[in-house]
């Protein structure tokens, strides 16, 4: 009797949370570049009772991931795959942003595709920045959903030169995500598994925090203070819409993006936030 | 102690399924056009246990939806309001759809938007029609969400000589519901509590059933087989998916779209649907 | 790909509230000893867009039962199972009520023991009966846990002349199906399953309904009016409880019993029903 | 619009999982005897995102469980309360046991049972060792469900002098935590609220280990190898269980315990444990 297996790559704020709400009679694969952070977050789970194995991935290296996918597969049935890693345009330039955010995603969704189990489910942590960034034609729409993961960034439209900024690096590579979430539904799909994208807010996770005392810092609290909820995201509320995409009450629910946002777009495109960040 | 109450608009498969969800233990006010399957409902639920009151609605007057507002807020703390009423393009023509599947879905959230208890919800069942027609630009977008109700037929793309058969009006309507939440997020938020829509796909109620054996069943068959899940909808997959936006674990979810549709759209958009509509 | 299978052993008010909840997206079988009232739920839940198969089963038959769990098994992973059969006091005499609701429900938890999927989980419908009944001692309660199914109706205590009247064989016969979940968590869970019971209090299903305009309808009124909830439950308070015990939050609980009774068994022991009654 | 406000007590391994699980958008009254973890935990839960107030509280004092009652209903709508403070056998002697465990959850009870919103709910968490402990008999079993709070521990078979060991008075109390939650679901009742024990088995917290570390570790290993699950529970399984109680589904549900326990009550009287533990 094989253990279910849920990978949780990315274990910052919201993947230490998902991994403590998915993890439970499950073995628990968590993958991040940083080795320090990821003996850390298996050590205490570990202490909380979950069975708990670690493997450093490199999310822009198509062999680093699929020896990620081989490694989950390995251990059991893959039944459940949470992407949560990513750089903060804070943290990061253009290039790095694009190859982290952007091409990391859709080698993961392809990988995981292959090993995935039947029943199975995927959640892709993308962002509001998704919703945000200028509207891209059709065609580039679907050159992102479609394109092979190799050819991605030699898109004339997202090659480095054509992004001027590490902000408008990061908005693309989250629509980006939310769009190649609908090509992967169908390879997901063919195995009998469901692949979703959740689309943050402004969430309380120490990126979270760096970038309200960022320089970006006020105007992310005019969007909060604008927004139907008024409040700061937790990483729970990321956690519960996790579980429930990848839950039972879901199984009609693949290849779509669920904005989790406290509010703030539906204020931003009601003409709600200037109003307020004028006051 | 006044009994918490839920408002469910539209008694089709869907009303009846979320009715059954969310009624045990609290006030159920049933609205629909039809006297006859509001009362048919009623008694169906009552044998179940439910605490049911009825109230016929015209959700195209305002009127007619004020006075409902006011009969729920009499009953008790109206703490969930979920609208499933409209016309499908079988059922209607052009100026029916628009004024009781666009209009309509206005002016309640705009009556509900007065009543609604701190801590409420809300849901609208759109349609994934509204992710499919011809891209509006943004400030036909803008307009939707924020003119006045009263205005919105008058508006030149949406005045009934500019929509040119039902399916576009359908599709322009459901559009325009998934931009009204946005809009209506304000007014909610400002008294504590959330409103969302859901995006249905092919679901098996008799509406979706009428629908499958009409002229376009063939096209809709090919869309769900070329989905992701590869099945149609359950009245049960949006109970679902309604009472995870109205309950507590989705409190930060507000202003936003659920698409549940089994991956049609993704599929659509990925360009699977014609081979598959072809094969 | 196998799709998954969900039996649900019985069809009245809850089995088919819990079918519509657990069965979207798998393969449905539903059994009853009915025929034609199996014929006419599968008819209206394939309807409303659910994959269905039926059996007839008595469960009271080791090869009937034996049977049903053959079938289920061949046709994919057998991922949940739901008892719900049984014959109410109203409805039967001491010895069916003892062969279908004491030993049925030990014969289903064995045969489904042989097939449940890894991961799996199963629900039994007892009853606040259960709780109620005069206390077993230590022994007879082992020996309803882990005596031999085909012993069971030997017992001296169980033998239809200690059992004096259908009320007592009821009773008895649900404290044993708690009983006889704990002794099968052994076995369900070698196979990586969980079991559980649910104690249902009293429900507005057509049999609650029966009993409600029985002879012991004021009573049963009086101790719904004396309940921490004052109400009686509906179909789906028992479906979402067996939605939470087969789902995945609640990994960590197998083997128990689960009392949904609106408080009945609370304000039975704690002295209230008879002030309430007395009233 | 006051905000609605939960009030978690005790601040060890489930209380935190339970705070982040319930918190989000709600103010949350964190309490507990020792100041310096409970600044530390509302320092932690600040940082990601919650709204949170502390108060020092000793459960086992009317008037200081009384002011913390008082604090909370000042600051909203009490909606939740969730006891999970309590002194294990490893850490306190029979007085001090009786008096925080059995003592302190009565006054808890009735306290927040006079501010407790209309549709509120609550959970207190027991232990197995409520389900383990010597038989009381009926008159026992009333006795601590109804005595008022002042004269519990003057009960003949409470006093110190009845309670031969900790282990012991530890397994009373819990006994009579649930029972207590049975008579307390009148009070509860009346105002539109529900109450609810949870009964924890071996939990991964930091008391969870001491006590597998200590004397009876290897019996509690035992123990969790002979049970369904075969695990040890983590946080997130008590957490998830406290939101289903409080939650929507469990609308029906007062008055009762849970056993959260992975298999190990039913391994116990299946007889499975002994011969575990020999072999």
């Amino acid at each position: 009797m094989r253990k279910e297996v849920v990978v949780v790559i990315g274990v910052g704020g919201m993947g230490q949370a998902i991994a403590r709400r998915q993890g439970a009679g499950r073995t628990v694969l968590l993958a991040d570049l940083n080795e320090g952070v990821l003996e850390s977050l298996a050590t205490s789970l570990r202490g909380d009772g979950y069975d708990v194995s670690t493997q450093r991935v490199d999310v822009s290296s198509r062999e680093s991931v699929r020896s990620l996918a081989e490694t989950a597969s390995s251990r059991g049935k893959v039944v459940q795959m949470i992407h949560t890693a990513g750089l903060s345009p804070l943290q990061a330039h253009v290039e790095a942003i694009l190859r982290v955010d952007l091409l990391g995603v859709a080698l993961v969704l392809e990988e995981f595709g292959r090993v995935v189990a039947d029943g199975g489910a995927g959640v892709v942590i993308a962002s509001m920045a998704g919703h945000m960034s200028v509207r891209l034609t059709p065609e580039q729409e679907a050159a992102l959903r479609m394109t092979p993961s190799e050819g991605l960034l030699e898109l004339p439209f997202v090659r480095p030169d054509a992004v001027t900024n590490s902000g408008a690096a990061y908005g693309l590579s989250k629509r980006a995500n939310q769009l190649r979430v609908q090509g992967a539904s169908a390879a997901w799909g063919e195995r009998g598994a469901r692949i979703n994208s959740i689309s943050p807010g402004v969430i309380a996770t120490p990126m979270g925090q760096q970038e309200l005392a960022g320089e970006h810092g006020g105007m992310m609290r005019a969007m909060v203070a604008a927004s139907g909820t008024g409040r700061l995201g937790t990483p729970a509320d990321i956690a519960n819409a996790t579980a429930f995409l990848l839950g039972p009450d879901a199984s009609f629910i693949t290849g779509t993006d669920l904005l989790v946002d406290g509010g703030v777009i539906a204020a931003m495109f009601s003409g709600r936030l200037h109003a307020s960040a004028a006051s």
